[in-house]
This record gives C-alpha cells, structure tokens and sequence, in this order.
C-alpha cells in the first residue's frame, strides 16, 4: 500500500497517484486480434474449433450448448446458488425494466410533430469470460437488460473449461435472457458474433468485458460497417473510497479488498481526510487479507492500493472527479448531500452499508461500467444500449 | 439512375443494390489523421496554426473567434436569415429539451434503492465542418443539445474561409449554445479538442460530422483513453424512400435531389411497389434537377440513384431494414400504420408532407444520424449522448 498525503504532492506526482496500469504492447495486441479475425471470417466454425483448441485446449465439436448440457448445468447447482441467482435476476429486471423510456411527443411547431421511437437492437451478442474465474453475474447483466428490450435474437458466448463444458452457473444465469450459448471463448468469439459463421448467427451489436484480445478485437469491429457496434470501452476494474474520520475502517478496507481481489492490475484507492483512519484501514487490509482465498493476486493488488490523506472533503470529490473512477464508495457522514458534487463515475455507492459487491452481484444496477477514466464521457450499460 | 426490379434479382445483385461506397484507403487516411494528432499534441497553436495554413490557405493569429467577429456575423447576416436561424434553434431546443429522462428510483429488495443519474459531460467539443458549403444546421444541432444538458464546457471549431473569417450564419447559430470558438478545421480541429492546446480547452466529448480526415481523427482519440470519447461513426449522407402508387411523383424526385446534391457520393434509393411510379419519377428528377444549382454535383450523385421495384410493401420495409438508411421516408398510404415495420433507421419520415429537409434544418428531430448501416445499432444524437 502507498501512503500520500495529496497536497504534499506536485502535479506530476499527482498525476502518478491517479496514473492507471498501461496498456501492454496495444499494437500487438490488435494485430493478434485481427489475425484472429481473419482466421474467423476465413474459415467459420472450422477455425473457431481450431482456434478453441489452441487457447482453451480442448476440441469441440458441437459449440452450441446443447439441450442435455443445460439440464446437467440446472443439475450441478446447489439450491443456494439458485436461489442466489434468481435474487440477481429479480432485482436486475426489476431496475432495468422501470428504465424504459417513456414515448416522446413535442409538437415544436403548428402541424410540426417530433417523435422519439425505440426499437430494440435485432441481434444482440454477449460475451461472458471465464478468466480467473467464471461470471454468471456478468451473464445477468448483460441477458436480462437484451431481453427486456426484446432484441429478437440474442446469444451468448463463453469459453469452454478444459472437459469442454461451460460454466454451468454461466448457464443456468444466461437462461435468463438469452436462447443460444456458444462456448467459444476470446478474440474468435467476438469474430465469430460480429460476422457470423456457419452456426454463430450475425450480430449488430456486442457486449461485455473480456482481456485485451477481446477489447481489440471489439474495437477492430466495431469500426467495420460489416461488422458489429460494441457497449463500452472496457478496462481493469477500479474502485476509488471516500471516507472521513467516522468511517468504518474494517468496512472501507473490505471495500478495498473486494476490488484488489479482481486480478493483480485491480485499482484500489482511498481517499480520506483522516490520517488515523488510514492506519486503521491499513491494519485491517493485512488481517482481513489473511482470510481470503485469492492469496496470489492479493499480493500484489495490495501491494497497489493507494491511500491518499486530503485536506477536505472538497479536494476529495476534486480527486475523484479528475480520476473518474468505475466505482465510487462515499463512506462519509450524509453521503447524499455530496451527491451534487460527483461529475463523472459509472457507479456511486452511498453510505457506509452500499458495498460495491452489491452493485456487482445484485442490486439490480449493471456491473458493466466505463473503466480507465473513460466514465467522464460514457454511462454504464442500461436498457437503451439494447434498443 | 439505375432502375432494378428486385423480385428478378439474384443475392449478389441486392447486395450490389445495397452497397455503399467503399471509404478510400482508410489506412493511409488513418496513418494523415494519426500525423496530424501528434502534431498538434507537439506543437499545440502553433502547429494548429501551420496546419491552417497548410490546409485552410490562411495564416491566423488568432485562433479564437473574437468578439467583434461574432457582431460582424450577426450583421452580416439578413434578418430573414436571422428568423431562420431562431425557428431551427426553437424547434431544436423543445424537441430536445423534452428528451430530458425523469430521476428513476427503484426500490429492488427490501432496503435497496438504485436510481439513475444523469450528469453533463464536463467539456465538449462540436465540429462543424465547411466543406462544400457552410453548415449553421449543425451547428445548432450540435449547441441545443450541449446547452440544455448543461456541460460546463462547450467550445466549437469550424474551418476559417481563405480570408480568415468563419462563416457568419455557422457564429451567429453557434451562439445557441457555445461560447468559444476556434477557427480551426479537419483532423487538425479534432486533435486539438480532444488534447488541448493552449488556446483550445481539452474537451471529454467530441460530436459532429467530417470528411473522411476528422472521422479518422476521431476515432483514434476515442480510442486512447486520455483522448476524447466520439458522439457516432459519421459517413455520407444518405436516403430511401419507400412509396406507393398513391405518392406524388414530383415529391419523391424533390427527396431523392435534396439527398443527392449533398455530395458526389450521397446515396438516394427509391423502393417502390410501383413501376409507373418510377417512370414519373425519373422525369420529375430530370426536370428539377436543371433548376438546381449544384449542377456539379448532381451531374455524378442522380447518375447513382437506384430506383428498386419491389413486389409488395412488406417486401419494400424488408430491404429498408437490411439496407438501416440514415433518413427513411415512407410516402405511402396510411404511413403510421407501418411503422412498426422499421428495425433500423436514423430518422423516419411519415407521409407525403414529411420532407427530409425539414429534419435536416428546422423540424426539431436532430439530424445528427447514423449512417452507412450503423442505424442497426445506434441511434441518431440526443440529449443522453451530452449526459
């Protein structure tokens, strides 16, 4: 953890503070995409066999789920995590649903009548990484914002595990807006969706977060007219906490360590008036470390954490503000009358009780969120990216 | 004008019916584009003054519109042009300003209460490009918009005329809703609001339409995170127009011209159940066409209008929607009726009196809009895309 007092610091070591990990080697990262790409257009399912051997090491024959595998996923759940996931889904429908917008019609002149029509986009494709760990609470938020919008076809991409089955969480929460799974994973699944192949029908728009192959190969399509538009920019994760001296500090240091636990690039900030809280976050940041299983990445997430003492609660929303983080935590006395002063964040959690693994998991807000500071010109996915 | 008769045609005929003109070399373009970024990110106002120069044909001073400009301009103008401009900005602005989303407050379990806020973007940048002709339409579709949402930053670059001035009509519909504005054109333009200069401010957002030089530029800062982020992928205007027997030869030729004297590329494509309706067509195009002043032009963009005959409406709303047309005019019976037919438009325009013009200039609808196929998944520019 790095201890900074901010105004200490000068502009550059400012801007160190709130400097965010490089991209690794874009250029070839987007030339791997596009080779990829290629391959996929080149040579469809055929390719996406070949390239899923190669990168998930396993040779599948079929890439659409099938039938018996959705049932055997149903099966391998425990009733906790069903019922888990049918909480996700109930409070995400029911937040996105009440985001449908009204139907707009201004006469703005005599006989001059202007109207604004959403029509849902006509086929969507969501991709849903395993990575480090599988995310059926991505497949919720991407799946049931599609399907309220009635987009009329909507399918799902995943990585096959090495037995060559899917996540069966992944699945089980998919049902929940989407009819087709694919198990293709990476830059060919994105390929496969944005210009379809012999069984992956054509999309008009792809969702979802994914490494630096997917996230080229999603530009590189979405610049192409023949191929598919893309949600939002998507980056590592990121939580920056305000606090002040009445926060809890086992609370904000939890908060901390949910973020630093995402991978070892995971951006975790505290800023906070209060020296005192800060050395009372730090202590419980190494216990409450101790007891979480991600040992590996912790060790060098937490190695990462900033925490930054600030003279007023004022600099503190200018810092956040000039760093536009994906999660802001406001752990302060009467967080909602601060409210005004946030301009730019996908996502705001009030209050010492809003942890961010609520709006993860299941608030019913969507986790999918501008990263890397782009939250200073995009939102967070909502019912009109699908429409 | 190519006539083709739908029905007979083969798969690759349609597709041939329904292309659009491939962009020239986008490499190369987006190599100059790439050049022209990091000169200005180098060389800030002196390089944005070289490359004005270079491109503009005239060495400015100052980059910044002055004040005695902007009085110039507003006497420059007549006041029937002055009426114009004030009937396109009030109709603008209550389309616009009745696109303003309510707080949404949803109570998702017991105890948990998301909502939705919308915050302005903090500084953006309008482009309105002169090109052919000088576009004060976009500027005020572009200014409406950013003043009702609120960005506290809202600065504008046009390109300066070879005697150093900006055009007067393009100032006086600005001042609808920014405060600065730079005489600055292209790539050039772009790069400067997306880094800053020291006269120009660093924007978030950059909105409005280019030529093939300033879509490249922007795509590229909305590609870098330190950058700006882009409003939508612009590209030559386009339209098509379905009718019936019933609709008013002359109408549909004055539609067809209006999108074809927009460029030597603009796409104009009639669909019709009606072959005699075409024949009148063509004559009526041939006839108004002498009366129009962009002789030049129509000379290469009427010889491209393609007239489809198709066997039936459903048949004529089936290519509209594989075609996803920038501006779609229904000039057909009972137009309401089909428009829930429309998976992918821009803008849509009901009935015979319903002239794309209108949206162009002074309806209210914005004429910001996807085009080249992106009406699949996105939609034209509203009040959200300043939030």
């Amino acid at each position: 953890m790095r201890l900074l007092n901010w105004n200490l610091l000068s502009q550059s070591e400012r801007d160190a503070a709130l400097s965010r990990p490089a991209q690794r080697d874009p250029q070839a990262t987007a030339a791997a995409a596009a080779a990829i790409i290629a391959a996929v257009r080149r040579g469809g399912d055929d390719a996406l066999r070949d390239l899923t051997q190669r990168f998930d090491g396993v040779r599948l024959q079929d890439l659409a789920v099938s039938e018996a595998e959705f049932s055997q996923a149903e099966a391998a759940l425990s009733a906790v995590q069903h019922a888990a996931i049918e909480t996700a889904i109930s409070t995400v429908r029911k937040f996105h649903g009440a985001q449908a917008a009204p139907p707009l019609r201004v006469e703005t002149a005599p006989g001059v009548v202007c109207e604004r029509i959403s029509v849902p986009v006509r086929a969507v494709g969501l991709y849903v990484p395993a990575g480090s760990a599988p995310l059926p609470s991505t497949a919720i938020m991407l799946a049931v914002p599609a399907a309220l919008a009635g987009c009329p076809v909507r399918i799902m991409c995943t990585p096959p595990r090495p037995d060559g089955a899917a996540d069966p969480a992944v699945l089980v929460a998919g049902k929940a807006g989407v009819e087709l799974v694919f198990k293709v994973g990476g830059a060919q699944a994105i390929a496969a969706m944005a210009y379809g192949t012999q069984s992956v029908p054509k999309c008009d728009k792809l969702y979802g977060p994914g490494n630096a192959w997917v996230t080229a190969a999603k530009l590189l399509c979405a610049g192409d007219a023949a191929g598919a538009a893309a949600d939002l920019p998507a980056g590592v994760s990121e939580v920056l906490v305000i606090a002040d001296d009445g926060a809890h500090a086992a609370f904000v240091a939890a908060d901390l360590l949910a973020q630093a636990e995402h991978s070892p690039e995971a951006q975790a900030l505290l800023v906070t008036t209060s020296r005192e809280l800060v050395e009372r976050v730090e202590e419980e940041v190494r216990g409450q470390a101790k007891s979480l299983a991600r040992a590996a990445i912790l060790a060098e997430s937490v190695a990462n954490i900033r925490l930054l003492v600030v003279d007023s609660l004022e600099t503190a929303f200018g810092v956040a503000n000039e760093y536009a983080p994906e999660h802001l935590l406001l752990e302060i006395r009467d967080a909602r009358s601060w409210l005004g002063r946030v301009s730019a964040a996908g996502s705001v959690f009030l209050g010492d009780w809003s942890p961010e693994s609520m709006g993860d998991y299941c608030s019913g807000t969507n986790h999918t969120l501008p990263t890397y500071g782009f939250a200073r010109a995009y939102s967070g996915l909502s019912l009109d990216d699908f429409q």
